[in-house]
Formats: structure tokens, sequence, C-alpha cells
């Protein structure tokens, strides 16, 4: 790939992956962080008129997953067979549903039901999910999937404190050890030393 | 595949695309129709406590997308090299955007919100989301992507009836004639008739 962009939030959620995906293949590309000011000019020149956007010599992609899955396969980062795709797949499907269940928390308007959401959720819907997936994770040797790195625990490692940020718990590791595994197996990785010395903090 | 069942509600949603590719691919499968009063019993045994599940020679793997992917792969309904297969990818991961997005809507609690909700999702969310995919599928010939049949096709045309319930809009294809072309170029396919003819119905 001779010429590449990735456009996103200057946060790191759902496009930290792609970044460190990039990293990780040794692509050089320009990390185009779009100030939350600038966005609406920018929206209508995306596929869906969302971000994350990956422009490879000039023709662009959205979706942080199949961005995300693209290039793991891309940097030898996918499963070994159909088969393993596919548990990766069903793997990050599922990070995904915690996110986005997290999210509809997260986001509603009404601070009242909100409030109430998070009781619930944080009683009747969290617990099952997070337990689940520490053992899925433990299951497979401190990874999301496969028993091995894959493009998978890009995708978590990238999204986990946008992750605690949307379940509200700060301190999600301290419960999971495992989550933290995932995390520092990515963040560990030689080949992303460089990205994450100059990369700009964020937050989440 | 030697013994395959497939687990779902007794209707379409995200279930059928599933039906329909081992349908497409001549692959034997149980159609495990599992009505709500029986499934919380199921649940525990299920991945992630979510259907659809498939079952193949005893191993169950679940997330709908994920084996529609694989089953597309399989049978040869995927792209013809990594970049068609992210276009694949990036399309099927907005139509669901849009199903998510409506679904968030029609299982809103409080009628008052959901009310509200309809009304300026249908005024200000969905046109530009569904005319983007009229457009997608306008310059993709009848396509969700890549010019051609693929397993994003299956999944559109398996929810299709899903899609129109959730966005509250029965005639959504009297606007969108071409999504109506999709879901024609799926079930008119003669490997599909044998599996089709023989289907319990399902509204959506």
């Amino acid at each position: 790939m001779a010429n590449v962009k990735f456009y996103y939030f200057p946060v790191k959620a759902l496009g930290e992956s792609v970044r460190l995906l990039l990293s990780y293949g040794g692509q050089d590309f320009e990390d185009k962080r779009i100030p939350m000011e600038d966005w609406p000019a920018f929206k209508p020149s995306t596929p869906f008129g969302q971000m994350p956007v990956l422009e490879i010599d000039g023709k662009t992609y959205a979706q942080s997953f199949a961005i995300s899955r693209y290039l793991g396969r891309k940097y030898g980062l996918s499963g070994a067979n159909a088969e393993e795709d596919l548990e990766i797949d069903q793997n990050v499907d599922f990070v995904n549903d915690i996110r986005a269940k997290a999210a509809s928390v997260r986001y509603e308007n009404d601070p009242e039901v909100k409030a109430k959401m998070h009781a619930e959720f944080t009683k009747n819907v969290y617990p099952a999910l997070l337990d689940k997936l520490d053992e899925i994770i433990k299951k497979n040797n401190g990874h999301i999937a496969a028993g091995k790195l894959t493009w998978a625990d890009f995708v978590f490692a990238g999204m986990f404190d946008y992750l605690k940020l949307m379940l509200q718990t700060p301190d999600l590791e301290k419960k999971y050890p495992s989550f933290q595994q995932v995390v520092d197996a990515v963040y560990s990785q030689p080949k992303l030393q460089a990205y994450l010395k100059q990369a700009p903090k964020a937050e989440f």
C-alpha cells in the first residue's frame, strides 16, 4: 500500500485498532485526527458519513471492524483456517455487543432513565457478558480468540479504555485481570513501540 | 460438514441468511426453530447466551454475520480478493448500523420517547442512511457489494422484512426498488427453491 491515510476523531475508541495494526504491519500512514469541529465539513466525503475511514491510494474504506479484519489478514494476524476466522469474527462481534449495550446507556439523554438503565444493566446484564468474555480469554491463553495473538486482540486493546468509559467502570481490569492481559499482549509488541512513543495521548 | 444444526427463533430476522446460505451450499441441516418459551432452557448451552447458533459436528458457533461470512467463503460467495472482502464487510456493517439504529427505537419501552425518536429518526436520520444504501446498491448492479452476488446479499435479503419492521415502514421497497432487487436476486436462486418451498412461513 503506497499512500495510506487514516481518519478518525482524536480518540482511541473504534479507531485505535487500525492505527495499531498499520503500525504493526510497518505501514507508513498519515494519522489524521479530525477534531469534532471539523467533522461536519469532512463527513459528506466519507463512504457512509461515519469515521473511521481508511484511505489507500485514494480509495476510501469505512467500518472499524471490517478494516481491522482486512489489516489483520494482510499482516498475518488472522486465523489459520476458515473455522478459526469464524471464531475470531464471532468473538469480536461479541465484544462489540458488550460495547454497544453499554453505549446505549452512556449516550442516553434522559439522566433519570440513564441512571436506572445503568443500575439495571450493572446488576442483570453486564456480569454475565463480562464473565463470559473472561472465560473466553482464559480459554484462549490470554487472547480474544484462536489461542494466539490475532487482530481481535488489537480491536479489544484499542477500545479498552473506551469500553471502560461506556461501562462506567474505570477499574474493570481489577475484577478481570484477563482483560488487561489482552491489552498488554498488544501494547508490548516491539513493532508498536515507535508508534506508541509518538502517538498523541488520548484518554479513551 | 457432516452433521449441521442451526438454532434460531422461528423468524427470519438475523437467522434467515444462515438458512439461505446453507441451502445455497447444498448442505443438509436440521432447521431448529426454538420457540420463545423454550429459549431460557436452551440459552445457557449457547456460546454467548444468544442465537443464532450454528452447530457443525458438535462444535457451536454464534453471531449471525460471522457465520454468514464463513458460509459465504465456503460456498464461493465472498470477494475475489482482500479488498473486495473489505468492501463486502463494510457494507454489511453499514446495513447492520441501520438495523441497530431502527431497533433502538423499536425496542424503546417508553411509548412517548419511542414516538418522538421515530419521528426524529424518520425525519433526520433514516433518509440519509437509506439513500446512501440505495446509491451503493445501484452502483453495485443491484447487489450490496462487489458488483455481484455475495453473502452480503443473503444477509440483506434474509433480514429485509425484519428491517422494515424495525423501521416501521412496511412499504420500504416502494421508495427504494433497489432494495427489492437485492431480495429478488437471492430468493430467485434455483438452489434455494427446495428450501423455500418447505420453510415454515415467518412474518419477519
